[in-house]
């Protein structure tokens, strides 16, 4: 009984329904797709401990566990619809820290126009579980693969790379880094940008799509495998903020965090070489920068090279899943 | 990395997919709906610790995370189609663990017509955690409502109550019942038998229905509550199984656990009176016991009566809700 009242309390605010017959009281949601094709289905989950601290911002941690889920729809050009939240909490869970918990989540619900449809709070005697499983919708019955890459596309990014990993390492190590760019890459590792709108507008243009979750190189090779062949990735072209700039510049040896960082969230995709003008123009009138950074080839490999074309070996990045 | 490949290798055999484009390699499942003008979700979580220990069967907990779920699709008159995993996993979770947790899953996808269609697997320092997201297709566009009982309109549960919760009981404490009582009360309590085609039949029956999750008492109040009137329950009248009152009979103490004890996952629905016959009809059709137990009020007050029609008080039962 407690916990229903928890749930009433702190989740029924977020549930206000735009679609019929939905409530939080239901045993099931239901949602109304008359006109939707498909529907695009995602979730994470995320650990105290693992991937946040019980100190950390209850109010950022909801907003990064909904944007990771928003970044895994703009990957696939979805629009949100509606997200199921599943809830393990311990005892030292606050009204306060659900407050705040829920005030994230009711702010990103109105930026992103979403809205919670249901879900599953329960009690636990280790640390706090927070799943959220997003929908959304693909109007046009388009959306983006990993597969479709062709030999000869080129490997676009979107925004800039690394920020989220080397914020995460600025959090964790005194770093001499002016205040200012230490807490623009912290900003990016808690804040992330699902570029719900762009993956909308490439769904005419990417031959292949994924988000940077993994790390940069991981989620090419990603493309690289469901598409069946290799890419060349050139690290000197890859976008890099003055801010991670500064910190490489002092510190190289994280100079690794730009590949194998992830948490950017940025959308990386391929596209035929002759629709780079039209990229061009879509990043100036969306106002994001979009970057050339590779060519898929046709062999089977997934390289990365310097400045003077030189490979660059990197761990985990396993050629034997060919 | 070594996460990829243990999801691979226990749970890719569970997403042979019969939708087209969905794997769990992509970023989010892609659910083709061209025919169905509503989806149905669900979710339920389960905590070691709280909902099962590490020494039970994986095997089981399997069964029964799938079960409830697909109880919830019961209860709204939906037919399963797919579901998501989250789990996170302690480094205690072994590969034996694992394989026989998913051999439960691969059975119940087989017998109830579903398949994986994506999730995340983390890691955690505490407890496991799983939850399950299902989701249902109500083919004609109907489904049941908690809030559709009307004045004068009968109560009906399917099966029988409080096996479950004397399952538990029984696990918990030694008690002096013959040992096949106990056997089949506990195995009622790990093997719930979701209604799924009672469910579907029921939806030109049913003014209302829920399934039996939280305690009979409980969800009956679900259904007045939403339904904005009340009900008297005939105590007397309440479907037992000859396990039960042999237990009960023993142990009368446990009597309450047939109002509260929950987790039967029995079908509990109203109907007009004189649908009764139609009822009794579908009963014997399907061979599956269905027994009237009581009937909606005008009067906004839920009351339980037994056989002298005293009021059986229990707790937990807030009226304050109306």
């Amino acid at each position: 009984m407690k916990e229903f009242k928890k749930i009433k309390k702190f989740f029924s605010p977020l549930a206000k329904s735009r679609i019929n017959g939905t409530s939080l009281d239901n045993d099931a949601a239901l949602l109304e797709l008359s006109s939707l094709k498909n529907l695009v289905v995602t979730t994470d989950t995320l650990v105290e401990k693992i991937h946040f601290g019980l100190t950390d911002n209850p109010y950022l941690i909801a907003k990064k566990l909904m944007r990771i889920n928003l970044s895994d729809l703009a990957a696939m050009g979805s629009s949100p619809l509606a997200y199921l939240l599943n809830l393990a909490l311990p005892k030292k869970v606050t009204d306060q820290w659900l407050g705040r918990f829920t005030l994230g989540l009711k702010e990103d619900q109105k930026k992103y126009n979403i809205f919670l449809a249901g879900g599953d709070t329960v009690a636990t005697t280790g640390p706090i579980v927070l799943s959220l499983t997003a929908f959304g919708s693909n109007q046009k019955g388009l959306y983006h693969k990993r597969s479709g890459a062709k030999e000869g596309d080129f490997i676009f990014v979107s925004g800039t790379v690394g920020d989220s990993a080397l914020g995460l390492v600025s959090i964790k190590k005194e770093l001499k880094i002016p205040k200012k760019d230490r807490e623009f890459l912290i900003q990016k590792y808690f804040l992330p940008e699902p570029r719900i709108s762009l993956g909308e507008k490439l769904l005419t243009i990417a031959s292949s799509a994924i988000d940077v979750s993994d790390g940069l190189a991981q989620d090419i090779n990603h493309i690289c495998m469901s598409s069946g062949i290799g890419a060349q990735l050139f690290f000197s072209k890859l976008p890099i903020s003055s801010s991670a700039k500064l910190l490489l510049k002092n510190y190289p040896r994280f100079k690794k965090k730009i590949l194998n960082g992830g948490d950017d969230y940025e959308i990386v995709f391929t596209a035929s070489s002759e629709l780079e003008k039209k990229i061009e123009t879509l990043s100036k009138k969306t106002r994001i920068k979009i970057t050339k950074i590779g060519v898929m080839t046709r062999a089977k490999r997934f390289k990365i090279l310097d400045h003077q074309n030189h490979e660059i070996k990197i761990k985990h990045l396993g050629y034997q899943h060919f």
